[in-house]
């Protein structure tokens, strides 16, 4: 990629905006791990589907990219399975948080969408399929570090554990799925695979270039790549403009205008099809559990380079 | 507008795909002026912003809008009241048609979104803001009539009347906002207005026409009249996008990729931002109260014009 | 009636011991005509099936009986047109307020007990039968002053039209019920009837002379007017058990261990069966909606007199 | 106990009444163990505060007695802690099974009963307290046989496995009770113990014998052992009266007037303060899981006996 000074201006421009909001929101505290990271922190990396990219601020540190991950897992299982996936888990919105587990039960099992935990622990069991999940994780790392271009992506063992560990939520989520045979695999073996790939470390920099395949129609724009088809790249993307963000989806289709999934590490992926994909990263989250920092970044992002879909 | 051979045969091509569909689906029975519709037809028809145009079928037969009003009350009230109109009303998809009036509940009296009954209500007692229903509700013909530069637009009384008559559960949400203190005018005049603007009877040619200005940013682009802000049509495109369609919202921004708006007379408008808006219409609804050959002829003519956002 | 003399010592004991707590507790604020009420009052009323009594504090003042009424219309619906009703109405609690609206949608209309507001209101429904609301309300009104002997039982006409001007959540439940076809007479019909009989005033007095022949098989046992069958009696008595106190029935049965309805006037009328029925009331409620005093009143009167059926 | 000639005809009488009912309603198929049981059977047993005893049928069979255990560990709980018990679980009805897993989410992760499963996992870990579970084990099975006055009493190991093996829906409560803290014990322990006393079985007769404390005002009529304070004993009965029956608490009531608790294995618990206990086992169930042939057994024998609390 080469780096260009427009699109340079404009992250700086963005960057520059946001020096007096760092540090606002709150830190994710449900995961130990994760509570003890410095709010003051910033990233912005953007990448664009004809090679340029920019980056501003702390975009080459790592963090646990946690739901975002979701995409990537979304996007192997549709390879794998296909559109018999949507028999086991649906691509409404969820209304909100609170309705989830209701909803899962009103519904028969059947997750709303595979952005929210029990839909991704519904994707996560069809890739299992069978294989050892040990072996499993390493093929989602694998396919992470062939997105990012990057060998150097890794899983932060720390926070794998630290899930596991208090992880209550998913555990519950994932026997109710289990009770209701949409789970077709051991409930432990799930949860160690859904815990590891939430603890997948990224940078700014990583995640937006691994984002770019889903800017362009499937392919990756750098290397040719083929990762998926156009028409399931559109889908997904889709999917990430419904319900990305639980319940304040809709807020950020409204604010930012494009496609995008949050994570409770702070981090947001961001992509703008035909153009290119944003990340960006800063712990404190809002209520909603989406980067308080993030969100307003990418909403100024988007307005600078005009890049909402709307 | 010019008519142009491309878009007419992409348009007369989706209509001949769908010939073997129409009829499909069920009526919306609960308004019995609607339910003695003749569910065989169909109708559709393409505006540009470029000012081509397209149609077929019945794309001249007026039918009754119903909630796709909601796009347009939403419009009017934004530019009246501005963002303060927030306060009263989210922009969260609603989850499930289930869920919309415990969601009030728990919400205390904030609906959701626009879009939704509960929320097109609240946008409604916005407009009113102290006027006589019979004004506003002429105030808000001559907006239709203006959009679709068709001085015939006009309502149909046979089924406002049948609206008043049975509409029971509008009644129930509209003393529900009430005893919440988001009704600001009497509870009659809020439903009068309401079963006056769902009651809109207008032409696929009329509707496509009228929506241009939301794929223009804002600006009608046949006559240049401003209608609203840039960043206003941006966002209503959002929300139509994140809630247009009930609990199958989704599915439509999965399937078709635009932002829309259905009606359960039948209707939908869909918004392509730069390009241009298109708007179907057959009676027959899916089990989400959507035209089910409406969707299936928008999916394929975002297809063939490659018009999906995504 | 006799007075007696351990009867009233036990009466004046409980009294003497609420000394210290009247005036605590949230005056119902939501119906204006009530909110005006002095917090400050306390009165009790014993009356037992052999014929003595016994009062304390101001058991001789009317208050509204709000939802007490619903024992009445109950007894009364299930005479005129007996198990049919069950068609219309459940008998399970309602788990909590918050649950009754969304119950009512989940469940197709049909309320989850008679003792709630949405099933009062089917229960009005029934008895209306295509009368006249003011026939009715007549109706009522003598079926009252026959329960507590004493013609001068009657309307507050100030509070009933307090609720009409401000009832807007049980107008939305009535449309509700309406959308359901589990109203036949009119919407406004039904509310001015039920309006009425929540502004029903009765004293303590002669609410616990009212109470009488439901705790003896549904024989008036002073006069020997037969109300209701023993096994209908037994049954309203299960059910002011299980629902008579919206979501803190358990609560009211764990302490009192009795069947007893609340109003939000302050009023609670309690049935020990085959021995009496005891009428307290003291304004100010706890954040159920009970009677604060009156609750506490009545845990110790059950305690004092051995009343409890547990 | 001495067998009484009206009580032993009372009993005969209502057993040869369910003679052409026995086998109707459907056997719990979500534990595969009682899947296989015959269910043509049918036991009722009776026993007295004054030590008369009277039984029919299949009253000698043991049977699974499920959620009947629920009532055991709350006297139990209630006696080792206390009141602070209520700090944990509620004491109202649910509503319906429905809405169980989302008021425990509204709510915090306080269950609504002790007589739900979620509130049963809480008494559950508040017995454990720190001990090894299959110490707790022995205890409960030691306490039953105390209150059965049979030391044959015993756990049926294969129903125990069984539902371990397929409780995924509780190990999902157990889970999310954790999340919110109100689990204090490793959720596997809580599990382990939970189906162990679910698995506890026991004959009708041996069922009415050990429910006889609570019609006696907490002391064993028939060797005096003082098992739980009168008023707790009450308390157990209001809750049981309100609770016992998950979703159709409230028609057991109407029907049957007695405070009781139904198990799954088709077995339940009737108290009839003052007089004395009843158990019924037919393992057809009603929709709402309780027995079928049983709750019919215990309305006619209620109303034979004339023992309703109403």
């Amino acid at each position: 990629m080469r780096r260009e000074k427009d699109l340079t201006e404009a992250v700086a421009l963005v960057a520059a905006d946001m020096a007096a909001h760092v540090g606002h929101g709150k830190v994710a505290d449900y995961i130990p791990a994760l509570a003890r990271i410095d709010p003051r922190q910033f990233g912005l990396a953007v990448a664009t589907c004809d090679g340029r990219w920019a980056a501003a601020g702390d975009a080459e540190t790592p963090f646990s990219i946690q739901s975002i991950s979701k995409v990537f897992t979304l996007t192997l299982a549709l390879e794998r399975m296909g559109e018999a996936l949507w028999k086991r888990v649906g691509r409404e919105p969820s209304g909100s948080s609170f309705n989830s587990i209701v909803q899962l039960e009103r519904e028969h099992g059947v997750p709303r969408n595979p952005l929210i935990n029990a839909g991704a622990l519904v994707v996560t069991d069809c890739l299992i399929a069978g294989r050892a999940p040990g072996l499993l994780i390493e093929e989602l790392t694998a396919f992470l570090r062939a997105r990012a271009a990057d060998p150097s992506v890794s899983i932060d063992e720390e926070v794998a554990g630290s899930e596991a560990r208090t992880g209550f939520r998913n555990a519950s989520l994932a026997n109710f799925l289990r009770a209701f045979d949409n789970l077709q695999n051991p409930v432990a073996d799930v949860l160690e695979v859904y815990f590891h790939q939430c603890a997948l470390a990224m940078s700014c920099r990583q995640l937006a270039r691994a984002g770019l395949f889903l800017a362009n129609a499937g392919v990756d724009p750098l290397n040719g790549a083929r990762v998926t088809t156009a028409m399931r790249a559109r889908r997904i993307n889709a999917i990430m403009m419904s319900c990305g963000h639980y319940d304040a989806s809709g807020d950020f289709a409204f604010r930012v205008g494009l496609p995008g999934k949050s994570g409770v590490g702070g981090g947001i992926l961001a992509i703008a099809p035909g153009r290119g994909a944003a990340a960006v990263w800063s712990p404190g989250l809002n209520p909603a559990g989406t980067s308080f920092v993030g969100m307003m970044a990418l909403q100024r992002l988007s307005a600078v380079l005009q890049w909402s879909v709307f």
